[in-house]
């Protein structure tokens, strides 16, 4: 079933110091890491030595302040890091290669904002950006002016029409629209100009925008939503998933549903590529990598563990538990992540774990794959999952930052580049030409626009 | 008078092309330069040698679409181009003293979005962001699902609570809240760290903004506006003032006026610097001056004059007009810029031009000041403004680029040094530092927060 032409996607999902809930405090760590650049600039590089595809960063429109946590709260080492589109355009100028992808929200910002800021990083990477699209989990209405955080499902329809928006805006000018012609004294030649005219029930955007169309016409679109409306946005939308699965039976549900849900769209199986985020934990020897994890695990303070499993709890009394009882059944239903949540039910549920066992499984990696041993190991995990219908790819989670990217390009990588699943050399100079995506066609290539359409 | 220490204060304010309407249709223009980062590369690292303190962008959330105007649509070369904030992100660095101000609106964009873009480009560029306040003058309302621009005075009292707020996000943790100090557990101190809780007519803003407090305390203030309430902003918020002024007079009234209401906001008269722009058409000889002049006014197709002129009537019919006809009177109210409207009110009151004299004069540099000549004589205004109580620096307006701002560097600036009015080296590394102006204090600084101000 190998196709020998088709090769693994690999992105680094970088958290500043770390993705380790307590990575701080290993002394490989950069503590300053989130407003450190030398600190980033050397991870993208060694990310880009290593033929990555591309660097991924999450964000949330907001600042931690659960005062009720005091100890998470001092330890808190995620709640002042850079803003993801002005990190990665400084970024583009020390690279070539590489892909970035930010993270920004659909329910904060507004679609002209946002085609911007993405349309002048692609402009200014040559080619490089994606968007990574969310909907905000958490309630940040706050920061807004709001009096609430909207629900769920209003969250995903909000999505879908800002994800038109922002893409009809990118196309305000056709790829050839600026002629430039001193002779003849046309810039643009007007008829390969458009107005959006948007008119939908959450937006209403004339346009134009005003920036050319991005080099690669759109960036690249990313999502990591795994609900029902998150699946749906995703098959109708995205190009890249950003997943998280524990075990390669659910990986393999969640490929194979999301690739069925394409062709409706008008879409190919290979439009969309699935990647989930993989929690490495190396060692020279299985004992090694052991005594790694072991050590990662022994940073976190107990008051964090517990802060930890009332979060997961939201915010149920836990006093009368000791960190060895069953966990108990966690609640049903949010107004955050409901793909996170179903995953921590699933685990619950599947595996019996004690409380302890609980925050140990999700301090590592959140709810995503957490996986100890050689590199040897780390590299058959990859190739099982891509080989069998669970991901097209990885999106590599450093446990410590920086030496988790540089042991996984010096220790993975030359194993799966000698294995032929991934990379010697980067096949284009854009992201899409990287990950083997189509460029999007303009939507209104080929329309004369009449003056009625315009103003 | 002279106050031997007291530096003049240099800027480039860049349009991609140039700042004449017709600039992408002059030989040395880059004509792709919107999009051009090697362009704006070039550029920026020639102000930089030149020692200048700042480049700067101008800009609005909004693309021209004025379909009436066909030619001048046709002709529009300043209609795509970067988003300020990433483009500076990127070109900080390849700098290592220039400051970089962008142009951000109070008007189209929420509050806690706009402190985290600057904050973070504070944090890359290592304090060297600035932050051109604008309330948007040009109706952009259609590409931000509103039906309707907010009107002159409502923008300005939304800027200025807009810019409180900023300041506050700014200060939400103090400039030593994080200690990470791995022996004791402790990464954020947390009484250094205080929630804005801001609620007022226009924002309800909680916080805390998820970066450390910027660099520099806070990026620097900038403004343009110069009408009265424009005045009292500035007064009371402003670091640097962009004005526009075209005769000496003028600019001493701005500059004694807008001085003198700072006591009452207890600030000093060097806490706020007066830059207004200038134009300058530099030649050999005078001669050559006026030549190069007449050259960029040649490149003006009279369709694109009678654009110019139609906006500047605010679309009214001026077809009963010839271009040697004496310009008729101007609107007297708009919604847009007030003071720019005075201005162009002023000039065909004083001087009674013709309309191809006022098109001749607003399409250099759209009512800022003109100057033709050589080098010594272009020096000469500059330090007769700075000399007597006018300016106390200059933003320079290419006429086209990237030529007009290597001429000024190589040719102007040489002399501004000879004469000991102008910096050799740059004195700081920060933008602040090297405008002389104070560290602002983090409002919070000693107060102890309780838990009650807290969540």
């Amino acid at each position: 079933m190998t196709d020998k032409s088709r090769k693994l996607r690999i992105g680094a999902f970088l958290q500043a110091t770390g993705h380790h809930v307590s990575a701080w405090l290993h002394p490989d760590a950069q503590a300053d890491a989130g407003m450190n650049l030398q600190h980033y600039k050397d991870i993208v590089q060694t990310a880009e030595r290593g033929k990555f595809d591309l660097v991924f960063v999450a964000d949330s429109p907001g600042g931690y302040a659960d005062f009720k946590d005091e100890a998470s709260f001092r330890q808190n080492a995620k709640a002042a890091h850079f803003e993801p589109v002005t990190l990665w355009s400084a970024l583009s100028q020390v690279t070539q290669n590489i892909g970035f992808v930010a993270t920004s929200t659909t329910t904060y910002e507004d679609p002209y904002t946002t085609a911007r800021k993405f349309a002048s990083l692609d402009w200014i990477s040559g080619g490089r950006a994606g968007w990574n699209v969310v909907t905000t989990g958490a309630d940040v209405s706050a920061n807004f002016s709001r009096t609430e955080h909207l629900e769920h499902s209003k969250r995903y329809e909000r999505a879908e029409e800002y994800i038109d928006v922002v893409k009809g805006l990118w196309d305000s000018y056709e790829d050839d629209a600026f002629v430039r012609d001193r002779d003849v004294g046309v810039y643009l030649d007007t008829d390969k100009f458009h107005l959006l005219n948007h008119a939908g029930s959450n937006f209403q955007v004339r346009g134009p925008l005003n920036i050319g169309r991005p080099p690669q016409g759109y960036p690249v679109i990313v999502q990591a939503g795994a609900s029902e409306p998150g699946r749906e946005l995703a098959a109708r939308t995205a190009e890249v998933i950003f997943t998280a699965n524990l075990v390669i039976e659910d990986a393999q549900e969640f490929y194979g549903d999301v690739k069925s849900r394409l062709a409706k769209y008008g879409r190919r199986r290979e439009d969309l590529l699935v990647m989930p985020g993989i929690f490495p934990v190396l060692g020279g020897t299985e004992a090694e990598a052991e005594a790694n994890y072991e050590q990662l695990q022994s940073l976190v303070h107990p008051e964090v563990a517990w802060g930890i499993l009332r979060r997961h709890y939201q915010g149920a009394d836990l006093s009368g538990y000791s960190l060895d009882d069953i966990a108990p059944p966690l609640p049903t239903e949010t107004n955050g992540s409901k793909s996170r949540l179903k995953l921590v039910t699933d685990l619950v549920a599947r595996e019996r774990p004690t409380l302890r066992q609980l925050y140990r499984q999700v301090s590592t990696a959140r709810g995503h794959l957490t996986s100890v041993g050689t590199p040897e190991q780390i590299a058959d995990i990859i190739q099982r999952w891509f080989e069998n219908g669970a991901a097209d790819g990885f999106n590599i989670m450093p446990p410590i930052l920086p030496t988790g990217i540089t042991d996984f390009v010096d220790q993975v990588v030359p194993i799966l580049q000698r294995r032929g699943i991934f990379r010697e050399e980067y096949e284009g100079t854009t992201l899409r030409q990287n990950l083997g995506l189509r460029r999007p066609e303009n939507r209104f290539a080929g329309h004369v626009p009449d003056q009625a359409n315009r103003a």
